[in-house]
């Protein structure tokens, strides 16, 4: 039985280690010891509970990530920060800044982003700009883009900013986004996408004081087209987007790897959580995209209630558009804080 | 037999269309008619000879829209231009401009791409700057952009300006992207990312003079990683990617869409070109990479020798890294296009 377990060890956390026996495993806390039984290889069970392949080699890979560095998994840098930001707002509210000029009550897009900011300080956690919505207004945008990112550090230097720009391309075009993104930017996240595989997200990962979300399942209903697709592995049938959050926890040395799950997928939101017990998610659709917010909080959060960013971009910015946006926009961020932190506190959960 | 015809009829054209008797077929020219005979349900034939479901899905599909427009399938005013551009240039040549501070002799990227343009225009039929390299150097890096697109524009105004995005996002950040690249920075084409589903590719397809390169099977090893797996299907079991370039020519309403494929997997790029016949391909992949140009060539291009724009871009910048460097740049473009061409005639498809 242990050699089941042995190969898994092997061969997600390329260490010779072996499980030891008994101790009561619980997420997201340090623990220094996992029983894991294979009653037969393909029904493994940890501390006496049947659990699916893949959750114990999440378990495994946990576990000995874990004991080799002799404290929590791979908490990087920027995993700290961010549980300092959500710890700091009591608050898991991410919002996204989409500046969209048919909708905004005022022209100058700075000053629209400038008066969101300083009424949803200490309300959220982070804000994240889609450079989408930035490019799309030219030269002018990109520096309304640098000017936010600027009076961001300035006025709540504890939050964390996300540059939303799903970039991926082969290898020194990865690196060149990663130093736009990292370094002329001065995001401490960003959005990736992974289509490209594994030498198109490591140059991402290099400083492990950044942040890194790999959009594994999106929001949007063509996510389903090619995310959803299911595949043949060795280990059998699965999703697509299930292999790529397995093949993100092989490539998160650093522990600065997150993922981008939808809210308006809860099933999926579900298992990919099982599959990554302690990434960061970044979960877009609450709000203008009619996700479920209750599961988002339960199924994506980890087994603290942490590690999972909510975001919501339109429902929050665009909550009123008169002159009042920006109290609107405050109410509208409260509101999302306050049902998350129910959920929390209802799995007893909250913030301490 | 005529029933398995019109059910893929249906299925691919959405059209009530039933194939007709008899004549001779020919990739890239109009056709009258189109004979396709099922022996069995899975054993397919076109004029007596066998071919494999996809083969004929992309013949009758292809049939279907040159009937129902009267001519050339769905020839875009994109895909018009870019043929010309070939045609004029004698070439299938596309130069990628990814300006590296670190390797280019002059200072100035924009003196940089300059003479690079003005030493290769007419060899090469399209310039590819890669987005990546100019957001690297922040805003004076997209202001070189601004005005190498313009230098190209007035030096060489047949030549086609692919933007290197790689863009993909969920709906209103796509229709943002897409404005951001066609509108502010005027680009001819662009690259693009289909992770995200239907509903992030066709917010860039709206203008059918603007060329779009969905990222079919790149030309790095991670591509390999998702592009690669093994999918279930209702057709049975087959590769993402030519799961990926079907899905394409579906959404493809406006002869407008293309594909990315690396020349570094000649299998790959010959099994897309038969699911696509007739779509224009960018191919990178030749040069620094190491891909095969004669397989790139006479897999990649469509049944005369045309829709292919193969790509370099260090092997001809970087052919030299003295102050010659614009005159090595046009060697080395005029010897691809040479070796181009080489092939093209040897398979009687040369220049008129």
């Amino acid at each position: 039985m242990i050699g089941v377990v042995r190969a898994l060890v092997r061969r997600e956390c390329h260490s010779e280690g072996v499980a030891e026996e008994s101790s009561n495993p619980q997420f997201g806390r340090p623990f220094a010891s996992l029983r894991v039984t294979a009653v037969v290889p393909s029904r493994l069970e940890i501390s006496g509970r049947p659990r699916a392949p893949e959750t114990v080699r999440g378990f495994v890979y946990t576990f000995f990530t874990w004991r080799q560095q002799g404290q929590r998994r791979a908490m990087s840098r920027f995993t700290q920060r961010l549980e300092q930001a959500s710890t700091e707002t009591k608050s898991l509210v991410c919002v996204g800044l989409d500046p969209d000029p048919t909708r905004m009550p005022v022209d100058s897009v700075y000053e629209f982003n400038q008066a969101i900011v300083d009424a949803t300080a200490g309300i959220v956690c982070a804000y994240k700009p889609n450079l989408a919505f930035y490019e799309a207004l030219g030269l002018p945008g990109l520096e309304d883009l640098h000017k936010t990112i600027a009076h961001i550090r300035d006025s709540t230097p504890g939050a964390i900013i996300i540059g939303d720009a799903k970039r991926g391309d082969i290898g020194p075009s990865a690196q060149a986004y990663a130093k736009a993104l990292f370094q002329v930017w001065g995001f401490d996240a960003v959005t990736i996408n992974a289509w490209g595989g594994e030498d198109t997200v490591t140059p991402f990962l290099e400083d492990e004081t950044k942040g890194v979300f790999v959009w594994c399942r999106g929001s949007n209903p063509g996510s389903a087209d090619f995310q959803d697709v299911r595949i043949t592995t060795d280990d059998g049938p699965m999703a697509l987007y299930r292999n790529m959050a397995l093949a993100c926890q092989q490539w998160d040395t650093k522990g600065n790897l997150g993922l981008v799950v939808g809210a308006t997928v809860p099933e999926q939101l579900k298992e990919i959580r099982a599959v990554c017990p302690n990434m960061p998610f970044l979960i877009p659709g609450v709000g203008a995209q009619g996700g479920d917010l209750e599961a988002a909080v339960r199924l994506g959060s980890d087994s603290r209630g942490r590690a999972a960013l909510i975001n919501s971009s339109r429902g929050i910015i665009y909550a009123s558009s008169g002159r009042d946006f920006a109290q609107a926009a405050a109410r509208e961020a409260e509101k999302l804080r306050t049902s998350i932190n129910q959920v929390l506190e209802a799995d007893d959960k909250g913030w301490p």
